[in-house]
């Protein structure tokens, strides 16, 4: 047995001697309960799985300039919806990126990596402030793809830029349609949050002053083939997607709060109809509002609220959904030990009132 | 190149200086050969792969009453199995799962893993004294579920109950059925076993004096839908499954032996059958008797042997089917580096008579 | 944070302090952009992906005489290939195998790993001269498989012997028709490499006198089951294959080129007709050459052309392939650490000509 000077809950690193590279390793898993009720049949469902597990590599190789990053994800959750693009196989790669500083404040991406996209979507799903993201994150987030990003960061200001493939991650066949391009601007008016806190949820370092993080991010999926761009089936015709997201990050004393608004439009219109005009796939467009916010007591434990709106657009043929959540965490450790429960009103159009019960448990290493 | 103070056979460990965590990791892989000779046609089929490897993480955290281990499964036996249920791709995780020792000799485990079943499949499959486990094994084990456990345990007696999903693991579908419950009890009359030797095969430690591990377990599966509870076919019907193992294992100065017997039944019957009457799905239900003995010589070579008798209920239309076994294992550094192989009849009623020869060479970092 | 004496390039390795046990661990990831112009329709296809991502374990136990290997791959281009006699699942395993030095010079080899094929086979992925192995390798190389090697290597002779199970890697399934037996010699006429350097592509040693290596493989498949042995579509009929590849590595000064002779004949023809005639399957037969030669200079860039010519039997009713290729790479940490690209000229027999450009940046902590 050997002694380590990390600590829990930031993983294990090394550093060379001779500084020619860092390893950080890290592993994590989340086993979730959820118990869903339905008003109308009385009739409650309810589900226990790993939700997630990873292993994370990270560090720099050479030079400190050079960043590597290899998060794995293992659970059926994550590795699931094999599909002939992607070789018909488990999706094991989350992210595989080398991050090159190459000057000043820039740096480029190259590999498979997050996209730019709505905050909510880049916060590690370790580092939640309720049980898991939003409908308006599972309906318009333009998640992982493979590509080149340019970054640019200073105290009050970011800009990332990426030109990706628009299939989404683990895409072996060839490109379908054209690329996909984003652009995010970020605005941090009052600064810095404490320990990157802009990138995860609750204000566990209970900032001493207020910050704000503003962000937006336009992205423009030239002939999409997949119905949410990155995600979602692969569609008989193309469509060139256009998303917007504006997001909000504020933290101040304990307590915090996260709004966000995204859109997306179809060039065209999202349906896809055969000779008969009959539907034969749709794009999922429309727009969807989130607010969360949410308290931390001295005892870390957070009480938080949360408000979804999604609204697909008329053609597409879905269903508007509103959620209500009410969440309630224990931070043991942070994020990297926790646990956290939430009840959700989930109102969604021409379908029975449902109640939502999740119960999750998120260890990190 | 660092220096460690591990130990082959152990993994490689290390504990933070400041108590905060432990990590320990662990590789291991198994090369089975196995021929098996049709006594009738006189025609021999054999294989030759990689029966399991694995990845094991596992330490405390946080506080050292607070333990995690997670396994991973990469052969392609262990992943495969792919269903809709399990979102249609590989089953990689094994093991995720949190212990806490919240109180004395109390416990509560949160995630997946092994449920407290019969002794033999709770042994690792790094740690057995034939190839493989048995046939009792293969028909009637509960294997791991997504669940809570409650463990208590002392120096003569252990009991362990559990609440389970009941479908097996790596289940992302929504709960079919009911739940499981499982009890299982250990009364250990002469004290504990040297080096936890009730859960590995072979008498490796020789231990001076008797020493003897009596367990029951009884599941109560409410409505499964899986041929074998947490394991088989999902059936067009549910059923509630009843399973009851006695086993003991013994050992003393080199020589050991186990003796399994399991039982399981399925309320108004194993067989599903559609309007017509005909068979169109039958849960796998009945009896099995397994009795295995070894004697490890000076030089850690062990001569094995083993009875397993498996009598399927005549509802199912299975066959009964007897095995006898001789095994010969030479333990090179335990069960850490061991080249073991056996030779079985295989007695099938109704079917031809065969002889099945394994090899097998296990190596655990 | 802890201190280790690795450096960047040659993994993270630990040695017991007891000798008991050595551990080095690697990971890597290629990033590859592939664009092809067809010069008849003009079109313009292209792809970004993660190649290849792997983890790597390996090192000593027990004694420095039994090493141990496992390479595990991830990338959706790595584990797909989902079929019945694998299972149906993800092909994490790529290598998983013990490596004894029984005595002095000889070595035997039990488990899954490469056979001694074609010498550009053999040379791992990440240390290749190019962006990817030739055509020829793609067409003709007999992989990886599950069986026993007897190795022995002296500084100006080396036979590898093996015989495995004749399908290639992670088959679950009974081994189909008869064993592989391969034998490979190689001469090292002005001794050995610096560096094991006829073992990775580009003179990065620069060889201050000549070194040669010079190998020939003979594989005898009986009764193969796979249109080209190890790989390829299982076919419904057995056809047992030969196969003899004759190699060249030689490298000075900078200079390096190697030289590459495939064939491989089936017994009965490789064709396989119905009733009617009508054929319903081939196996992969011909004749490969493969000639490339680089120039690394004084920087650490090398230029290399590359001449890949296949030409299958014409009862296959498969096309002659000839590809020119040049490439360009810079080595910034020798293959740990490189960016390589290479266009390359593809003129098949009946098919349009079409240009291929590729990009890669490879990285292996």
């Amino acid at each position: 047995q050997d002694t380590t000077d990390n600590k829990f809950g930031k993983g294990i690193s090394v550093v060379a001697s001779d500084s020619s590279f860092s390893l950080r390793f890290k592993t994590r898993f989340q086993t979730l309960y959820t118990g869903t009720f339905n008003e109308a049949t009385e009739k409650y469902k309810d589900n226990l799985m790993i939700r997630r597990a990873r292993l994370k590599f990270d560090g720099f190789a050479y030079t400190p300039r050079l960043k590597y990053k290899v998060e794995l994800g293992l659970s059926n959750r994550d590795t699931g919806g094999s599909i002939p693009q992607a070789n018909n196989t488990a999706n094991i790669i989350l992210d595989a990126v080398l991050k090159y500083n190459f000057y000043g404040r820039w740096s480029i991406w190259f590999g498979q990596t997050k996209l730019p996209g709505n905050i909510e979507r880049v916060i590690s799903s370790a580092a939640l402030q309720l049980v898991d993201r939003s409908n308006l994150n599972s309906r318009f987030n333009i998640d992982r793809d493979a590509g080149i990003q340019l970054r640019y960061a200073s105290s009050h200001f970011r800009s990332s830029t990426a030109i990706s493939k628009g299939e989404g991650r683990n895409i072996t066949a060839s490109n379908a349609g054209g690329y996909d391009y984003t652009q995010r601007f970020e605005w941090l008016p009052f600064g810095q949050f404490t320990g990157k806190g802009d990138y995860f949820g609750a204000d566990l370092k209970r900032e001493p002053s207020p910050k704000l993080m503003l962000g937006v991010t336009y992205d423009y999926n030239d002939r999409a083939t997949r119905e949410r761009g990155q995600l979602g089936g692969f569609l008989p015709e193309e469509r060139t997607l256009e998303t917007w997201f504006l997001d909000a990050h504020f933290k101040y004393q304990g307590f915090s709060t996260m709004i966000e608004y995204a859109n997306k439009k179809a060039h065209n219109g999202p349906s896809i109809t055969d000779e008969t005009g009959a539907t034969i796939g749709t794009f999922y467009t429309g727009t969807g509002f989130n607010i969360q916010s949410g308290y931390l007591f001295k005892n870390d434990i957070e009480l938080a609220g949360r408000y979804t709106s999604v609204a697909p657009d008329e053609e597409t043929g879905k269903a508007q959904n509103d959620q209500y959540t009410l969440g309630l965490s224990k931070y043991l450790v942070g994020h990297a030990l926790k646990i956290q429960s939430d009840i959700s009103l989930i109102d969604e159009e021409g379908a029975d009132r449902e109640y939502m019960y999740r119960f999750q448990v998120e260890f990190s290493l």
